[in-house]
């Protein structure tokens, strides 16, 4: 974005009340790091779920100048108290793992349905005016029928996981429809950079890609043909603010893409390449994640960009050599 | 259905272990009813929810001949000894409330999909043989872009209950595809017919029309041009048999219709006539019910006539007939 767009987007989140649902998370941290620039006043929620995305090193840099509540919202009453005064609500709070959700389904949909449900209810409660952000994801399309994939494509959901998703982001249009609270929805494909969950594949393989190659061990492709776009994170975090502050964003549902997409072969030669070195193996697709996994995937994000003007600003290669760089020297904080 | 078509239903159904979730209500009890003289072993659960169609007179004939199960399917543990043994689940169990979705949308998710969740993992480990017929609803539609509305028709669930019902639906889908559970699941419209509740308008307006006209009061028509479809109990009952034992319907769903649509005036005219007099007052559509309200519906359901050889047998009238006999009959039980 150019310096003029930054700086009246500045303008808008100067001394704002701000709420980040989930963060200590990848996304909510980043969220936080930025808002907190530019002199937001940030209150965090997070549980501190063992298979999730948050770190309490993610937000080190700016440890003393943001309100962390560790609180479960699936708690009745957790969140209602923190919403109220809030002018903005970044919700990220997230069960994202897709074989977790077959393996404990009740739990995801605890957390990634009733808990927002609670959430939403307490924005009507107390903070109907509350301007929401949600973090959706690609995964509801399921398997596309075409590429690249627009917000009118059917939804198919693959797993529970996705279908829990789907509801979430029904739930928040309609609050918007019923009760007017504004609301919009980003269906996330891959986001990347510093901060991810690397010590494992339970948020994205690419994370234990990097770490796998930063600590000198091959890692593992599996399959390569597959097509999917990543998206930078700081091209994440300007979309959520775009969407929390564009009129006409409100009451709608946008894709998030990237500049291009990759074979996840090209992608595993980008990384070597970040690194300066490296290398991974090749192996067939597991069959228990074949079940469920749906082929390639590639954002068409039109709608977003017309709307807000957006467009993803860090190339695949930069943003790579910048989370290795991150990666790099915080690797024991992310291991 | 001819009778060779029925006895060759009864000849599946004999004998047969049977489960029916919200056994006590409007649709389960008469399945219940049918299933008893079919000669099945019939089980039912239900948890009496004050604002459900559960009724213990609905069960009166067949009392000692079926055991009833009052728990709530919401309790860890509560379906999981019931479903082990059992050849057939009829899955009837629902929120039905869209007003009340709304004003306590928690609850309904608590039915409408966490209790689904933890039934469809007692069925995964304890019973992954079982066939299930899961009673969806039109309502996961919203407004119709056309009638009549086939089974591809967009999902815009206009309501709280609308999304947890759709993600039930769905569950019960993915737990075909990904385990191979035999499921199916029926769409239904609007069903009529001794047992239903009549007490308020809380499962259908047609319900407190009849209360009124039978008690010799005059009862309110909103709007009245609006079309809809009402398919008689004894039909519905038969499209649960139908898929429950047709292989070709399993892993699919399924809209249940009607022989035609009509009016909501033609339709008051003809409660009148079946009640062989009476009145009722035409009021304009309060608004809070406009918010959530789906306009004209009328369901395609070639797809289920052509797969199971299913169609109404009832006309409107004489299903009307009908159940103005039997309510008159047992007025005190219903109201």
């Amino acid at each position: 974005m150019t310096r003029e767009e930054d700086a009246a987007l500045t303008e808008k989140f100067k001394g704002a009340r701000i709420l980040i649902t989930g963060g200590l998370g990848f996304i909510g941290s980043a969220l936080a790091l930025r808002l907190v620039a530019m002199g937001s006043e940030v209150a965090l929620i997070d549980n501190l779920l063992a298979d999730s995305g948050a770190n309490p090193f993610n937000l080190a840099p700016i440890r003393d100048r943001v309100t962390v509540e560790i609180r479960d919202m699936r708690e009745p009453g957790a969140v209602a108290p923190l919403v109220e005064g809030r002018q903005f609500l970044f919700n990220l709070a997230a069960q994202t793992s897709h074989l977790g959700s077959m393996e404990d389904p009740v739990t995801d949909l605890d957390i990634n349905c009733r808990a927002q449900l609670l959430l939403l209810e307490a924005c009507r409660a107390r903070a109907p005016g509350i301007s929401i952000v949600f973090a959706s994801t690609r995964q509801i399309y399921g398997k596309a029928d075409y590429l690249p994939v627009d917000e009118k494509h059917p939804l198919r959901p693959p797993d529970v996981n996705g279908i829990n998703k789907m509801a979430g982001e029904i739930y928040h249009l309609l609050y918007h429809q019923a009760y007017g609270i504004p609301v919009s929805a980003l269906r996330l494909t891959n986001t990347y950079g510093p901060r991810m969950r690397i010590k494992d594949a339970r948020q994205n393989f690419l994370g234990i890609w990097l770490r796998r190659v930063l600590e000198g061990q091959p890692f593992e492709v599996w399959g390569g043909e597959q097509i999917r776009d990543f998206t930078y994170i700081d091209d994440v975090v300007t979309a959520f603010l775009l969407a929390a502050t564009v009129p006409a964003a409100q009451g709608r549902v946008f894709n998030i893409g990237a500049e291009r997409a990759v074979s996840l072969a090209e992608l595993a030669r980008l990384v070597i390449e970040a690194n300066g070195g490296g290398e991974f193996v090749t192996k067939s697709f597991p069959p228990e994640r074949k079940r469920i996994d749906i082929g390639d995937y590639q954002a068409d994000d039109r709608l977003f960009r017309d709307t807000t003007g957006w467009r993803p600003t860090v190339p695949l290669e930069a943003g790579l050599v910048r989370s290795m760089a991150f990666f790099r020297e915080n690797l024991a904080h992310y291991v």
